[in-house]
């Protein structure tokens, strides 16, 4: 049985040993959604860095460069952090750079782990399946809000905790807070997280359609993971390994 | 409406404005719930100290001296962490230094708050109405366990908040998990710890007959506080500004 534990806060990170485990990176609202729904609607690969000075220097060399700072899409930049904008047929097939206020920051501050995977409400049960099929213990690392932890992405901790349960040992305090919270809040997790000042500041910057769209469950099979610098889909790894030499 | 906040460790508190808060520290395996056992049995006064270095300076100038370290009582001091040892006639009128894992940890970080009120299970109504009669606004910060989230001080947290509730603004989200949490798991407290591997840890420790103690629910009247750099209970507070000079 593979263990199950849950850093709820980036800040946390280095209390955690990350090498030989399987890191979710977790960041609802919106990185990990939008990176999940990029990679479904087939760019090419996305290229994730923690500071926009990194991501400036990605877009002179080619790639289109997104980037998000505090909800709003950096002046200067291709794309901001609307899982909307990534599903443009342009996209298909290109390099994006992308840097988030949290999400990208969460990514970066577990390199050494054995793998890591892209989690989203919006590929939950893929992200379970996969997870399964491997024989490491996982680490589920929620991004929250400038240091800060947050409910969605707690909540989305908790919900791949029920999933993968029946096959796990889960007795880690955050982990065993995480799920109690999804198991409350899942029957509406919309009104649940209405009363939080961080969802309603996302409110105010006129995201709540992106919001909705960030809950919802199963929409994608998509896999994303970390290889080399680049998010890619697993499945497309797993073709690359059969092809002959 | 005052706001009530929540700090789910102390390696969080960085991020947090104490300054003007009433502040409540938890940790309620053992630290906070032997420091309200202490002052309810009338031990004169407890000096709070971060290290293990300050408590034996203090215990070389007079003070009787309690060190806990994982969960033991460190050698060479008078006392550990285990609620029932401060309950001796001996200690009545006597000045206590002490220093713990993380209780007196989360302590020192939040010296600049406005007032520093001590909180456990043992005497949650009494803190709720001493906080209902101050204005400031509330941190709750939860000592956990070396640096990570533990479910009996964010169930503390959660419990507190939904004494508070009816005259506070809560949406800040680590406030709502800790309530969320609290409302699944008040039933039977007990049990729902006794999924934790800390919880384990600490019976694993032989001090079971402790942590039935520490869940009880107001056992106690006293209140707390941190005045320079001692903890008394306030009604001495009051009782002292009270005599003529």
């Amino acid at each position: 049985m593979k263990k199950i534990e849950v850093c709820l806060s980036p800040e946390l990170l280095h209390l955690f040993e990350v090498k030989g485990k399987s890191v979710v990176i977790v960041d609802i609202l919106r990185a990990t959604s939008s990176i999940v729904t990029a990679l479904a609607y087939e760019v090419g690969c996305i290229i994730p860095v923690a500071t926009i000075d990194e991501c400036k220097k990605l877009k002179e060399s080619g790639c289109i460069a997104a980037a998000e700072r505090n909800g709003q899409m950096v002046e200067g930049f291709d794309l901001g952090n609307s899982p909307f904008s990534y599903m443009e047929s342009h996209l298909k097939g290109k390099k994006i750079a992308l840097t988030t206020t949290n999400g990208t920051l969460a990514l970066s501050k577990s390199k050494d782990a054995e793998r890591i995977v892209i989690g989203a409400f919006l590929n939950i049960s893929s992200i379970a399946k996969f997870l399964n099929s491997k024989a490491e213990d996982i680490l589920i690392v929620c991004a929250g809000w400038k240091g800060h932890a947050n409910l969605e992405d707690t909540l989305f901790a908790g919900a791949l905790i029920e999933i993968l349960k029946p096959n796990a040992i889960i007795e880690q305090d955050s982990a065993l807070l995480a799920n109690t919270s999804y198991q409350q809040a899942q029957k509406n997790m919309f009104e649940y997280l209405s009363h939080s000042s961080h969802f309603k500041r996302l409110q105010r910057l006129g995201v709540e359609k992106d919001i909705l769209y960030c809950l919802e469950i199963d929409k994608y099979q998509v896999v994303p993971i970390l290889k080399g610098d680049m998010l890619i889909p697993a499945v497309v790894e797993r073709e690359a390994v059969n092809i002959p030499r």
